[in-house]
């Protein structure tokens, strides 16, 4: 009887918009900025009271909490058989120093959300659901970046993770602490069998072909470099062209190379020189030394690596021209990841029940959802965001689109956990 | 009688190296550096301390002095006839902060060695002959550089310079009392007959050409202009190469466009970008913006300004294909400097008589004889430096280029001055 009853019941099942949007504009007051941002940085007093309002929403929904020994929050709802791994989904909450409202913080919110919708229909689901917040995702105070799920999928330890200093000194491990967040819990002894995270896309790709869903095919891999050109400092004056060893005009041509690779490589090939350092950096003198950022995208390893292998043949080729030294150290390196393909279909089921335009996506940033993905089956459900813009006080995303991503979320996880 | 004797002895008259450098090697020591330098900051103890021993040395050589209100210095070696203006030489001994040894220190122990030797001969000029050290050349701790120089040939006016500020909010006129270095003559209130200036050639041309002496026929004329381009902020990974509007990559074009100007107007268009500033220059972030200096220099006031209009007439064009705004603004324009015939033509007569290799150069920098051009017959000597390299710490000359510099001085000062 209750199959026949239920099963329409949940095929048109849908989220509060509306209760979604308020939460994430009560959670953007703690921290809010004069320009409408939020600066919430991880592991501070505010990041405390974001935290302490998120479990305290959490345990208004029922829910039960755990938390590790790095912060990470686990806020689970039991489901028929508890044996089974939880379907997980969430984000973070810390923000950039001039962060927006829906970084992170959706992700996080659209699983509470989730669960509201299912209390208020009392549905109960047949593996439990959980909710999670990972600490540290920004890595805008303490590195590496995404520092909880990162401890959590074993990449580094939590010894690493506890030592790393703020600018003024401070530990993780000290203000973890200091806010109350080292859980008992070891991380990584948190089974999971599934897990979903929604998120502003971060890029103008959705906003472009005016798209509501992006089905995340998996995340580009990186490759992050330092450039070193060395010449010879010179008075600007006095130095005939001729005679000059001028380090800033190999390195313009090394920094169009960078996008000139990315462009040989299309469609997901990226390339950016973001950092510049010249020094003396002064006006009547030839630049001596240019030290520069090459950063380098692709969708697999062997593309991004073959980007990188050109921009080092040519950075050589012109060293040996003109004599001056460069140098190209690798600093980072993550690897392509490509989602869980159960997941990524689930997510496009999904999108495509409930109606919504939709198309696959590649993610070109690092999410605390590429750490899962080395755990179990995971995947992302994009939204857009106004011009593409994040990491921004000015960064914004739609009810509408809100809604929708949180929508794709319940009905993915639905399926996964089963009802 | 004294015709025929005295002749033969004028013109085999040669100054004493050994003693020159010596001398500067007794001024390197005030304010001497470990890695072998000198740091004396214009108007600071240590500069009292400079010009303390410089005026010792000419009391000592019977000069007489004056200090003008800005601080400038006059040593006078009467001659036969003091109603004539005097013949005047000298530089400035104040240094960058990791400076060297000769740069204007040279200019100035140079001339106190041309009036040692003249008193060694017992040789009495016609005209009096002067040696001068001018305030604040290096403008490293107060701007405009050259402010003593430009006090005194109005270019600009002395309460301009007076309540020019340090970084630590010191005036000149109040570090110019402390130092006890205020005099009584109105700046400008000094004749001058004719002015030379010695000093390194702050390039590597006559090093290049293994050439002694740099026979200075003028100085370039300078624009400085500051270029900014207005793109779009950006996360380096979510967003792809067709939807971005990276103003680095602008950027590097007009930098290249800056060096290319200057080759196709040859031999003395120079073109440089020193000074570069990225927004919000961070690895994973497209520059939203770049600011970079561009200075471009050539022997013609209408060639430096072709070489600008070129440079704005690209920037335009590429502002007009990328969408993206360029906004170049001049800074600063130095008119290029012709020197006096008279002058170049005793410096050459000079130096082809004492045997010196020589070649007609351009000054690429500003130097005091710049502003005395405006006001009286100038020239300038150059000798090479070591690598071409100056306003640092490994500053060097020969004794050799260093003696032979000062003869050329001994002798086109005689000249101008009579015997």
């Amino acid at each position: 009887m209750s199959a026949v009853i239920d099963k329409p019941s949940i095929d048109t099942l849908r989220i509060n918009g509306d209760r979604l949007y308020a939460s994430l504009m009560e959670l953007a007051k703690i921290g809010a900025t004069p320009k409408g941002g939020v600066c919430r940085l991880t592991l501070t007093d505010l990041d405390k009271q974001g935290r302490d309002l998120v479990i305290k929403w959490a345990k208004e929904a029922g829910l039960s909490i755990t938390i590790d020994k790095i912060g990470n929050g686990f806020m689970r709802r039991a489901g028929r058989n508890n044996s089974l791994p939880p379907i997980v989904t969430g984000s973070h909450i810390d923000t950039q120093p001039t962060g927006g409202k829906f970084d992170g913080n959706y992700g996080v919110l659209a699983g509470i959300e989730v669960v509201r919708t299912l209390n208020d229909n009392n549905i109960e689901t047949e593996a439990p659901i959980e909710v999670s917040f990972w600490t540290n995702e920004e890595g805008s105070r303490f590195v590496p970046v995404m520092m909880g799920s990162g401890v959590f999928a074993k990449a580094f330890t939590l010894e690493h993770a506890y030592v790393a200093k703020d600018t003024e000194g401070k530990t993780v491990a000290d203000e973890l602490a200091r806010i109350g967040y080292i859980g008992d819990q070891e991380p990584g002894d948190h089974p999971i069998g599934a897990f979903f995270e929604t998120h502003i896309e971060q890029g103008p790709v959705l906003e472009d072909h005016n798209i509501t869903i992006g089905v995340v095919q998996g995340v580009l891999g990186i490759r992050w470099f330092d450039c070193t050109v060395t010449g010879m400092e010179a008075h600007a004056g006095p130095t005939p062209m001729a005679l000059r060893k001028d380090a800033l005009q190999v390195a313009t041509h090394i920094m169009q190379e960078t996008v000139a690779s990315a462009l040989r490589h299309a469609p997901h090939g990226r390339g950016t020189v973001g950092m510049v350092h010249i020094h003396p950096n002064s006006r009547n003198v030839i630049p001596g030394e240019v030290k520069f950022s090459i950063d380098l995208r692709n969708s697999t390893d062997a593309l991004v690596d073959q980007m990188a292998d050109e921009v080092k043949a040519f950075a050589a080729k012109l060293s040996q021209q003109t004599g001056m030294a460069v140098k190209i150290e690798l600093v980072s390196s993550y690897s392509a990841i490509g989602f869980h393909k159960d997941c990524i279909d689930a997510v496009a089921r999904a999108t495509n029940k409930l109606g919504y335009s939709n198309m696959p996506v590649v993610s070109g940033a690092g999410h605390d959802a590429v750490y899962m993905a080395k755990l179990a089956p995971a995947g992302m459900i994009f939204i857009p965001c106004k011009d593409g813009i994040s990491h921004n006080e000015i960064e914004d995303a739609t009810l509408e689109h809100l809604e929708a991503g949180c929508n794709v979320l319940l009905h993915a996880m639905l399926e996964r956990a089963g009802t």
